[in-house]
């Protein structure tokens, strides 16, 4: 392979990849909401037709959600899969953005050139730097190093319910030697870094009921209980006072960090005041007795995503609703079981409800968390190809949020995963003003090329 | 006044007064949100040319906010001022409506014939039982046996902001030996009531801010504080476990319910069983060691009413919100003053909340509680109007709700209230498929007409 001719051929053709990338945001490609079905549609078609364009065999794969994208370089059985998502978090509050969410722009920044839309960074962004990386090798060589084989999904912003299946379905054509997915960051704008661990994910929706009916605060408050301040109650009992999940058996598998990992992150040189500063906070909170980076690589959590009842809108109107809800959704680490988890949550609730209450929980996926070894062969050799890429040495972290395809992989296909991205903690994935930095975007695609040279020869 | 021959009328044109009811009823004058201004706007103008029609003097006052309708049957310094509102609660979640909230209906039930709409009890129903009694007597008799004035506001469900300086400003012009209000209920289908006194009430908007961002739950939760969670350790907060509102001084002015107020209340049979089974509840809650009317008539409350942030949609969106928002609200009694309580609230959110969280307060209108002497003249001579028109004794009852007119009246014009009217505990105001009984319009015209009756004779 001709390492340098095909990162000049990135460097030449970057305003069309550019362009190309504009095209792939421009699709309301929201999974949450089923009102964007036939968008999420037409995105998976469009992706068909690119990876066709450069000499994929490739091919839209209906489910009963939304369609998945499948694509190979030279038949079945690849050396690699590359994994990547195009469907995207809802875009509300879309007051907060100061750019139209679906109409991408490239916007000039103190730190530089930024792409702003949503899922610039997730995960549109990050999939193309692998699709362009791909598009110039085949110009430069004609054909790629080793056999690839592509999948796209689009519904991983909503607990992927198809993935599973068709994984089953489709274990001889996807399983490959290796995964490679690209949704994860940066350590900095500066240090690439590979993801050696996930924490792994239960969400959980519940309504509870007291009173038949919405009731006038004033004709009936003082006699009647109050969903809203039950729902208060319940959630507040969820954690306690040292900042620990208040759940019976809820650590039963978490493990202690190794000493491999905290000597790896000690290198970060990680500055809690500073990380606390960017988003307006100045106190550290959460579990007492670990540090920051523990808290997030490698400690469970359960966050309230959302919470609402009663009357919501502008004005006031004095009502005690008949019903509260809750959206809940917990971080999981080492040896942690979902399912034992989900139970043990409905216990807790269903005997803390007061009398007169129902409640109702409705069933989202769970997933396990995840722990790569840092010493195998792919993992020294992406980061010796990280490193020269960037010329800074390519660092091991953590990763607090949930890529639940890594776990299905090694379950269903029996495949480890490298994970390697470009954003940056800043990119405000899943808030407004969502950006990828154009240089992510650009030496993401660079990187790939660098990986693909040295994994090639793996096989 | 030929006492028999307006009931007679009345009894006639009960049809005709059907219909003029549902025109109002058709009117969208949701005074909580500002979009339904112009709607307001034209409801107001309908009932001055109705006023006109039965020959009030009678005309539309501008406010900042929506306009009064003031109608004078021989000018200023009348004998009676009867007021009521215009202004209907919102109707959301429509969903639960079976039928449209603006397009009224007569609807036979086992309990007899109901007109179902928003506002048909709250308070277009009960308004227009005193237009319909004056245009009966006007039919028969050419006049009124009294002066009497008409005040229709179209606030009174955002906490009149508007009505203490038009008060102020028309005090000449309202101040009238004696204020007759239609807002509140019988104690039940067969036995009406007088109501002799209502809780105040508090409301206040609370918004918390914790980062300033909206953040991925997965990325940084475990290091970062929850504002969904703060909330509902503030919220859990405001109750101790014997179900006391658990704030600084909030009980200060509360005062014991009176011998005479206990000996009316236990003629009224009241079963807390069949009361609280009418909610598809059964046990009792709130505050311990109190009856429950005493609860709903005479004790203080805190009550959310409505909750929320984070995302609140379909699906599932793992954020970590920066804000979370909560509408509370206090039925007051005795003395207890709105504005102390109000300090000691805030100041208590202030103490409790972490620090890196902002709080902001949105300042609604308070009102202190009312209570009426039972031994007054208009007093008796309406209970026995009232028991002359239903045949059974006529009792006084607590009012659970605010009606800050009231206070006003007496604070600003000077002026004591009556306060009577014909809704029911299952007409279902301010929730999905409020109804009135056709009965209780009926009735409850023919009770004015004999009431005026009565009272006029005062003069």
């Amino acid at each position: 392979m001709n390492l340098e001719l095909i990162l000049e051929e990135l460097d030449k053709s970057q305003k069309s990849a550019e362009m190309r990338l504009f095209e792939l945001l421009r699709f309301k490609s929201i999974s949450t909401n089923s009102k964007y079905k036939s968008d999420c549609f037409e995105t998976a078609e469009w992706l068909v037709k690119e990876l066709s364009d450069i000499g994929f065999s490739s091919s839209l794969r209906r489910t009963t959600g939304n369609p998945m994208v499948v694509a190979h370089s030279d038949g079945v059985k690849s050396n690699l899969l590359f994994y990547g998502h195009y469907d995207v978090q809802p875009v509300d509050p879309e007051s907060l953005w100061q750019t139209k969410p679906f109409e991408p722009v490239i916007e000039d920044t103190i730190n530089g050139p930024v792409i702003r839309a949503r899922g610039a960074a997730d995960d549109k962004g990050q999939l193309m730097t692998f699709v362009e990386a791909c598009r110039a090798i085949k110009t430069v060589e004609g054909k790629l190093p080793c056999r690839i084989s592509i999948l796209f999904e689009g519904e991983e912003e909503t607990s992927s319910p198809s993935l599973i299946p068709f994984l089953k379905n489709n274990i001889e054509e996807l399983k490959s030697n290796h995964a490679l997915v690209c949704d994860t960051g940066m350590w900095d704008a500066k240090t690439p870094s590979i993801t050696s661990s996930l924490r792994g994910m239960l969400s959980e929706e519940i309504t509870i009921q007291g009173p038949k009916i919405d009731l006038h605060s004033g004709l009936f408050g003082g006699a009647v209980p109050n969903p809203l301040q039950i729902m208060s109650k319940l959630i507040s009992g969820l954690h306690s006072t040292n900042g620990r999940v208040n759940i019976p058996n809820f650590y039963e598998g978490v493990e202690e960090t190794s000493l491999d990992l905290l000597s790896e992150w000690e290198k970060l040189n990680f500055s809690e005041i500073e990380f606390l500063a960017k988003l307006g906070l100045s106190n550290p909170v959460g579990e007492s007795g670990f540090s920051t980076l523990e808290k997030l690589w490698n400690r469970p959590t359960c966050e309230i995503n959302g919470l609402w009842g009663g009357y919501i809108d502008e004005g006031f109107k004095t009502v005690i609703p008949s019903k509260a809800h809750a959206k809940i959704s917990f971080r999981l680490v080492g040896q942690q079981e979902p399912e034992k988890i989900r139970k043990e949550f409905r216990n807790k609730l269903i005997q803390e409800l007061p009398s007169d209450f129902h409640i109702t929980f409705s069933n989202h996926q769970g997933s396990k968390a995840t722990q790569f070894s840092l010493k195998s062969q792919i993992m020294s050799e992406a980061k010796e190809a990280l490193t020269n890429e960037w010329k800074r040495e390519a660092v091991f972290v953590g990763g607090g949020g949930s890529i639940p395809i890594v776990k299905h992989f090694k379950e269903i296909l029996d495949m480890e995963t490298l994970l390697i991205g470009f954003s940056l903690d800043d990119d405000q994935i899943h808030s407004p003003n969502e950006k990828y930095n154009l240089t992510s975007f650009h030496k993401g695609s660079r990187s790939w090329v660098r990986i693909l040279n040295k994994l090639s020869k793996l096989f």
